[in-house]
């Protein structure tokens, strides 16, 4: 879990703040979806070895909206690579952390992934993901 | 200016908020260091190719002291490496794009540093730093 995949960051609209990202700093654009599971419409740009993923909510009910109407826009979430997440979180739990997911969900690009409470990390919100077989070595 | 450094996270005690990193992520301490103009305490850990610092005011009138007061504990920058930072602030000037700093300032290990307004950048506190002449190819 110590290599950095990716940077959450919560937008009311990826077509309106990918300019900064990608004019501004340079970033290359490597895809964009939908995940249903997760509410939202999510952008990925490539920031040397890790990933910015920018956020919008899809629907009028996701968690990145009620996000955005308490904090505003801005750093969401940090996202950590690790393999056999399952067995990871079985681990975590087994060690008294706290978990938001005891098991894996299915996030972005294929990945499996699971949060852990921002009261074990000083209120950042820190993401476990889990590539995809063929993704593991691979940036996006 | 498209590669992340590191991501900067506001915490109230470095003591305390380090556990959770090096024994839970398993992230590897790199060093700590107080920057004096900037009124805190920092330390650094490598998460693969990037560096989590965890910020802990150094003074009452420190201004991390004020964003953990308005926001608590949390995310609170990214930084991007960049060549020639004196240059690099007067092209983005040249573009309209809204500066904290339109100079460098010293930050943590050497480094010169200057932060991108929020407002440009859709609530994302942007730092870009210059790492000292001998550090281009180093993680630290």
């Amino acid at each position: 879990m110590n290599r950095l995949d990716h940077i959450g960051i919560a937008v009311f609209s990826i077509k309106d703040a990918r300019r900064f990202y990608e004019n501004v700093l340079g970033l290359a654009f490597l895809h964009q979806e939908t995940v249903e599971e997760q509410k939202v419409k999510v952008a990925f740009f490539q920031a040397g070895s890790v990933k910015l993923e920018l956020i919008e909510p899809s629907t009028a009910d996701s968690p990145i909206r009620l996000f955005l109407e308490k904090k505003g826009q801005g750093l969401h979430h940090i996202a950590f690579l690790c393999n056999s997440l399952s067995e990871q979180l079985k681990a975590l739990s087994d060690q008294q952390v706290q978990l938001i997911d005891r098991y894996p969900r299915q996030g972005a690009n294929g990945k499996k992934i699971a949060f852990i409470s921002p009261r074990e990390t000083n209120g950042v919100l820190v993401e476990l993901c889990e590539p995809k077989g063929d993704q593991h070595n691979e940036h996006e």
